[in-house]
């Protein structure tokens, strides 16, 4: 067991059930969920001691995120109580041709205007083996940016191991900085970066067409950097896409199986999957498994409604080795 | 037949099933309302052509605010579209001696923000006979207050009769006025006044007790002034109340039937339920049995889960005259 | 165990969840009864043997029914299939001062067309104890009302007991015969009439508003006539009613004990449910407990959804001895 | 915008929840449609001005597919309420080799039995730049097909473009007339058809088993006639079908990509869907990316569960331009 | 119609919705079925006669299982009633990647520890015309074991046709006996075997990796055998699999058409829908189309969810001949 | 903030949607709880540090149980995982005349077989302000009794306070032993004893029909007992009891307010809820007002559905105070 610490907003997720479209919904699929918080969900349900911060309405709303995030299995004891609202994100599920559709709307949340405050970082991080953020929280306020930074520092200066994903969102940073501002400053203490060409030319102003080209790039930019990785998905249809992934480190490359992923339950979160099965490789010393790992957790992802990883260590274990393919388990 | 206008913010609202707490509930029933579109959605149940003049988000989200609407009849040609947020209500039921709850996320909507703008007065009030608004529309915002203003005297100035619902509440008028300072302006045109004891001290800043007083000095107030109507609730519980009304013109008092209401489905827009019975009543020259219709639309409301009044006048009438209590019409 | 045979039409029936309206449905229960089968159900379930004799549909809709009388216990061995409609009724359930609405779309059904044809009379009622049969049968059609009398003739020529439920319902008797044309004939071998006052001045044309009196007539009118049974119901609205009923023999009158019925469920097939209590107390020569027997039963549904007496004995006794009023039984 | 009339019968469907069987369903999704009012809904949700002619039930029910009509952004103005009941039709999804079943309950509705009486076409028809009607209406009455020939008279009578859809269905046609009795008649007023070999062999009694040869045949039947549209569709199963469609001119033919459809939600109504996105296109001058147009609204049509195409052009023109392929849009 | 004899437990079957995971739900759907009864329900949609042999809980969960076989048709005339538990499987589907899991819960069940008593075989036997029994049942307990030896040697002795389902399963088999000590003597009197590989080696201890060479040597061991029926089933994963089977008669071997099997709705009881279709096939004379007529109702059976075959022969036979293949049938 | 420590099985609450019967029931509504679980739940969302000593499945159910309890803000780290089955309650909810209806599955649970083993109490009890147990576990085997006596003896030798509820339940107490031979021992170091006449008379085996002079000796034979608590219910139906409650110590006797509850929602629980706002209130030296608190807390849970208390300190004192009575907070 491994102890991590993620940071993040935590969202309300509403969804028309099935493949309806929100003009046809009389109810609407609730639950809670965040990028970072998701990737610490899914080390918790792999077993490991999983600390997430962040801040919560002070309201009926909030107490069912938190519960949300204690059933996950985090550790929820720093999290943070303000009164205001909770970010929400409207997901319409997509089918065949159709897209899936997401309307954010976060703006002034609870999260995006206080981050978390007067943070105990000698007790938040106290035999902490890995702290992971996501270019999201930068991008959504000044206040959750500086609070971005003073945990990469309080990491740093532990001698912690810090995972980043960039996840840049064009729809976001929207007060007044640009990524390109903001991020290098934030990845450059990265020991783990998860992310594809789109976020390093956006957030670290580099140029080149060609993954393994800008890899290297960031390698030299960043001395601590051990490794990049990125996943590969192509889309046929909103219901059957390809996945795989590439995990570099400064002299190698690593690909992972390719996985033809048809009847898609719920694509939403599979990212964070992936980062959650690559942290828990990577922190267990799994090797090129560690990659492995992170494609098998996102390939299961998409096959259980809702954002977060269920699953456990066994069952990803079984889809890398194709013990278990489509037989009923008794 | 008869043509209003009402004008006001349109909310999604989000509740649990049944008596399911928010920490309880994986899905929430969500429907779309407000205050004054329920008084119209009501009167256009009834029968009569009921415009709408509101804001919604340009998005898909929009769309389904639209199409309930649409549903309950309402001419929605003049409402206008914005990029942003619709506001939100979370309600959770109460029961027996638990209380029901409205959490609010509505500041920053589209409404909020824009109101409505450009309004094409001459093809909006052509032919109307009365306009409706609520003291929440006021409350959300100055440019709000400014166009529940505009509104106004668009139709003062050709002769409609206007209705009011003061609808006092403190955690609105969060924008730098005060009650006082902006309601009297807005009520001073009403022909009709639906509000009670507690609207007239906050909003008029007048000083007694009782209501029969209070109403003379707000018919001295207000010389254009034909009606003030104030409901009756006393709470046994969540699920249990008894309701009734008062009719007060110039010279007269009219007390309704009191009805102990039991086994209370959905208490929220039981007041809007009244205000819709009670303007069609006024309408359509129903004397005292337009308090009566109000009352009795109240009622139905109350048996009826969501925010609407989907009753026809026949149903009203037989609450009233007490034919159908509790039988099975076949 | 005794053997019942029941004839009558099995209709669809669709209702809004909980307290909705059609308006605002999304979705609607389903499920198959009629007032005859309902009868026959309840004495399944209390361990009788009950066969119905009715058509259905050959189709899909036809088997769903088909599968519902099964899963009652009934035995369906005799029912008929034709090509064709199913009758269907649509229920919208009341609450508080709201009426419960029922809206039939039953006419030209494969019943109402057809009723059974050819039957078997010797196998059918070789060692059957009572037939029930009620007024909505010969109400449907001609063709109905031939099969009713054909029915009835066949058990009196057997000397089979014969239980009537006349429920005159003005909407039916649309196929150009008055009830009191027709029924007179079929109620005259009756050995158990269920009815109240408005059905026997309407079936019989006989006068008078006073229910031993009418019961008096009617005795001297049915030679073989050995009792009738009535109930009371006062409802104070669609939540809250009160229920008793009296048991009249040529020479007795017994009263039954009276229930407050408060937080009602389901109102409809509670007079099925009180024939089921009544036929079975009396075939098992219950006494005057018959008549509790029947108002227990007619008690008990109303705390159940849909139209079906789902209760067994002991439940039913428990009631009648206020046994286990409101406990938890564990 | 552009103004479109189109008339016929619009039905409730009743479908069980995923793919259940009637079975064993114990809830049924509810909603209300019909070929050509889906047709007109798809025009409305894409922005035009669409009219339906139809009439409903004097009841809750009828109130309610009113409702739906209004929700979809229809005008409903003409539409008029007779005493009776609605069409109804059960469909159960098929998936995988299992087919999906329609049992049609639409005899003796209103619409079959009245039509639209003493219509007023000067108001109907005012501004309108198209009529659509489909081969069901006049399969059901004879009223129903002199309502049919009426409304293309009056649209005749005025230029107005018409737009028809034959859907020979071999389980219609009751009323004692046979389709090439009646349709040569009503087609041959067209601009624009949308049909099949089979639809032209039985309305039109012509010969030929080759699409080409039998479009040329229609073209010199019906001078007025500008276009036939015809759809190809190959079953793999009820979940995998390839689809595509081709436009005829009187000199050209354009055939539309072909899309190979997996992961069907509900293939219902899509059809429909390509009549509504075809005529869009070709109202507003889109040339042969109209027929693609028809194709995407079908397309799009089949991931969504229901009748109807909620879509937008924006998203439609997505489908075309592969732009959003399997994407999630945020 | 013909009459069929089956034994075995009924289990309450408790799952997930769509492809919820138990941790995430809040509702569990209930049905009731076991593997034998599966098998008597298929027959009985299909039109035979089917009776079972087995025991319920005396309680109302007892009630609700005993009504879900009426409903399907069978004759539970025999079925006993004993204090105590139904035995429970809870079911999570696989979807993806990911595999469906079943946890048995079914030890000390009423069936477990009392199978059936002093059954009256002459009544239970009279005109059947097949046995049919599965290797769960003596896998159970002793008492379990016994009840089926016994079934079969009352079959044996009045020559009624057995057909005999190994189902090894490892989990079961816990009570002290290993399925080779068992087997054999309860498989001897077998007409037909439905089994594989692996239930050859496992239960007869016999060697070979060759489902040829392994038939053969049932063929020899057992001389009253006509048939052994083995499926084929290729997993590529928990939504698509590939299916055939064949039929081995002493001296012949059919082999089914294969079939592609995508888009899988519920793969539990396919095998039973197999051995349904198949049984109905060659006690109607089928021929080789008896195995298809299997192999149809299996691939018919995962397109619908629960453990039932609910299908009629047409449906089947629609399968079979490629007919309907995706088609909406009207 | 106090620190509890609860001990005791947890089930899975089986439960049909609303008033439906077993019969009737497609979807069954799940949760997890038990009484030792739902007064230490209770205390937790009253803002304590509740630990729960438990035993779990080793399976995916155990893990859904698991995560409730998490959900609930319950400390389970020292919680145990064994192979084995959970314990099952299948509850019907009455209502009206009709009672619910609570079925056991439990024998052979995980806890009754292993309880809880080796448990290192000086970490459990470090810093523990009391432990709560109820006469459930004992009932259930030596083991559990054993580890009851075990949990006491541990805590008694820290000087914990100690509470206990001895729920005599007949259709316990199975392993051989009597509730008056182990219960003695296991009651004699409480501090609060909450039960009434029957619990005292069959564990402790004492005389007397009246509760004053009850406790009485119950205070003799105790000397460490501070406090013992009572209910008071009267039930009128499954839908309307009145309910109240005694606090006595040695020399004073409390007698709470009195609640008319109508419309119950779910009656589950009660006694638990009263349980954890007693200890709440006594821990936190509320005087008589903690009596107040616990009978609020029991009012509380009967509107909200399911076995747990979900309630603020705030509402619980407004029910107290009489504030909030059936209002709508906003």
């Amino acid at each position: 067991m491994k102890k991590i610490v993620t940071l993040g907003e935590v969202m309300m997720r509403l969804s028309p059930p099935g493949h309806s479209r929100f003009f046809q919904a009389g109810t609407l699929e609730v639950e809670y969920g965040g990028s970072e918080a998701n990737v610490g969900s899914g080390l918790a349900f792999l077993g490991n001691h999983a600390i997430h911060l962040t801040s919560f309405p002070d309201s009926e709303i909030g107490e069912a995120a938190l519960g949300q995030l204690k059933k996950n299995g985090m550790d929820v004891r720093f999290a943070q109580r303000y009164p205001g609202r909770i970010g929400i994100y409207f997901l319409e599920h997509g089918a065949m041709q159709r897209s899936s559709k997401i309307i954010y709307d976060r703006s002034e949340s609870v999260f995006a205007k206080h981050a978390c405050q007067d943070v105990d970082w000698d007790q938040v991080l106290e035999g902490v083996d890995l702290l992971h953020w996501s270019g999201i929280t930068p991008a959504l306020s000044q206040c959750a940016a500086d609070f971005t930074l003073e945990a990469i520092s309080q990491a740093k200066h532990r001698k912690i191991a810090i995972s980043a994903d960039p996840s840049f969102r064009s729809n976001l940073w929207k007060y007044g900085k640009r990524a390109d501002e903001i991020m290098p400053e934030l990845l450059k203490h990265s020991t783990l970066i998860i992310g594809g060409i789109h976020d390093f030319k956006v957030c670290l102003d580099l140029m080149g067409s060609n993954l393994d080209d800008l890899t290297e790039l960031v390698f030299d930019l960043f001395e601590g950097l051990d490794y990049i990785a990125t996943t590969h998905r192509h889309s046929h249809s909103s219901s059957a896409n390809d996945f795989s992934a590439t995990l570099y480190s400064r002299n190698t490359k690593y690909d992972s199986k390719k996985y033809e992923l048809t009847h898609i339950v719920d694509r939403v979160g599979t990212g964070d999957a992936f980062a959650a099965g690559l942290i828990h490789g990577l922190l267990h010393d799994y090797g090129d498994r560690a990659l492995e790992l992170g494609v098998a957790a996102a390939v299961f992802k998409h096959s259980v409604p809702g954002d977060l990883l269920y699953a456990s260590l066994a069952e990803l274990n079984e889809i890398i080795d194709g013990d278990a393919l489509g037989k009923i388990k008794r």
